[in-house]
């Protein structure tokens, strides 16, 4: 593809004009990433997740200067899945990130949610993949850390910086499960406010309680993003996880479970798809639907009568492999 | 069953035992929900959802306050899905909800996520059917609305309440677009902070745009829960939209519609699920896997080798329609 090959040579109008056809998941997608995909690989991909109003934002800029200042290149990618703009809703973030704007170094991408369920992470995936592909050293993807879409956006990156606020100790108890599980390092940011040692101390506490690994100690530190104080150190941290991985030879290990998720999950959706298609046609199936439409049976009762209809059951089957074609 | 016998009796301890088998999804859970199906269908279900921060735990309270006042017994479901403590989690709204605990006449529940994707609506689809079956008149489902689980469990609601606060008017632009779509009614709650009536000039004016029906125009109120002010004039507007809903002949409609969608979600998910165990034994699978593991070829030429691959499509297919069985 001549986009794909603009891109290679690092026409960033090229990048972005490709980021939205995968976002999009336009019909030229597999053909966009089988193109790039010998070229991925090389990026190291950090997620910035946590609750909102946290200042994830902020945070990522000043990170995005300090690795600047280190030489590396740098792309973004702030997911925003409850926002119905998928421009606009970042605009805050846009104007907060504009030092970064004129700075061909960086690229800033914002990705708001597609209606289709779990199509989210797939082209988070994808956009990573460009901005990999693009030659970015480094790829940051924000998300707000409130359930399953985001836990499993955070399944393709590399290292997990979780950004909480000194408030969050008045309410330890909610903190979001997955976050204390997937989290690498912890960074209780605009620790200006009262709070953030003990927030500290909480987490650390926690975090021992929950040490899942001896070769990675999770570190909790403190930040004031908007000041631009800690972020040296949470870049350090960073780089310190990413040589730990590196050195038990479990950042391979990663990619490789990330590469065989993205394929089980490919394959997921196209059958859930495409059986949901059939589902909805009807056809024989119309019966039973209107059984439950009716109210005269409850769905597991419809559910088990479908289980002995082996006509039902094996044209199912037989379009299924058919559609699959 | 003899626990739903109890349950069906009043019995307060039977039917939280039963809640706790659907919300693990207990083998029992079919024979539960088909025994309490013919039971269900009396209750009136409301939503109350919105950003976290909102208030809306006070709301209910408040509500509740009123529910009772006017002789209706009433069931709460909390749902917090980003807590790891099932219990813990609502330890506070628990406390602030103490004056309810002691009255027989309401009934409250906590459910935390449960790992399994798409696990969630499912379950709380149970627990208010179960609810239902116990005889409240009124089921209050909270959730915090950011995503694709809490619209879906929103699905499974009558009349959709949302919370916002003041400050929402600064970031209109992020207002959930799920949220602006799915509400039937709109608090601006906290309204004694500034901005309420900006807010709810912007939410009228946003409203105005989006109509979607004649027969039901969405109002925007203000409240302070906390201060009891504007519960009363929310639960007139809720029981507004019950009349205008059934006065149009669509909340039949609408539980039609659900009970299809329960029905097309519960196969979807069936299929899915086997689907995935198969693809985790590996066998034929096996070698497609391991070349993407190896990163030979990226998932999507492996799914299009897959595609021509008739015997294991084949193998797939009938060893579905076996497992299904």
């Amino acid at each position: 593809m001549e986009l794909v090959e603009q891109m290679l040579g690092s026409d960033q109008l090229a990048l972005a004009r490709l980021i939205t056809l995968v976002e999009r998941e336009a019909s030229e997608t597999p053909q966009i990433i089988k193109s790039i995909y010998p070229h991925t690989g090389k990026s190291y991909v950090v997620g910035v997740t946590g609750p909102p109003g946290g200042g994830k934002s902020t945070l990522i800029d000043r990170l995005t200067a300090v690795l600047r200042r280190k030489g590396l290149t740098v792309g973004i990618v702030a997911v925003d899945p409850t926002s119905p703009f998928s421009g606009g809703a970042m605009l805050g973030d846009r104007i907060r990130m504009q030092q970064h704007y004129l700075d061909s170094g960086v690229f800033i991408r914002s990705m708001a949610t597609r209606g289709s369920q779990g199509g989210l992470p797939r082209t988070v995936r994808g956009v990573i993949k460009l901005l990999d592909a693009a030659g970015k050293d480094i790829i940051l993807v924000e998300t707000v850390g409130v359930g399953q879409t985001e836990l499993d956006i955070m399944e393709a990156v590399d290292t997990i910086v979780v950004v909480l606020v000194p408030e969050a100790g008045d309410t330890i108890q909610t903190l979001k499960a997955g976050l204390m599980e997937i989290g690498d390092v912890f960074v209780v940011n605009k620790a200006d406010r009262g709070g953030a040692e003990n927030l500290v101390a909480e987490l650390e506490a926690m975090l021992h309680q929950n040490l899942k690994q001896t070769w990675w100690e999770v570190p909790a530190l403190t930040a004031q993003a908007a000041n631009d104080i800690g972020i040296e150190e949470l870049y350090e941290r960073i780089e310190s996880h990413h040589q730990a991985l590196q050195q038990m030879g479990k950042l391979d290990l990663k990619r490789c479970e990330q590469r065989k998720k993205e394929l089980t999950n490919m394959i997921g959706t196209k059958i859930t798809s495409k059986f949901s298609e059939l589902i909805n046609e009807g056809g024989e199936f119309t019966r039973y639907l209107e059984i439950v439409e009716r109210g005269e049976l409850d769905p597991y009762s419809v559910w088990e009568e479908i289980i002995y209809d082996r006509v039902l059951l094996r044209t199912w089957m037989r379009r299924l492999e058919e559609e699959i074609r």
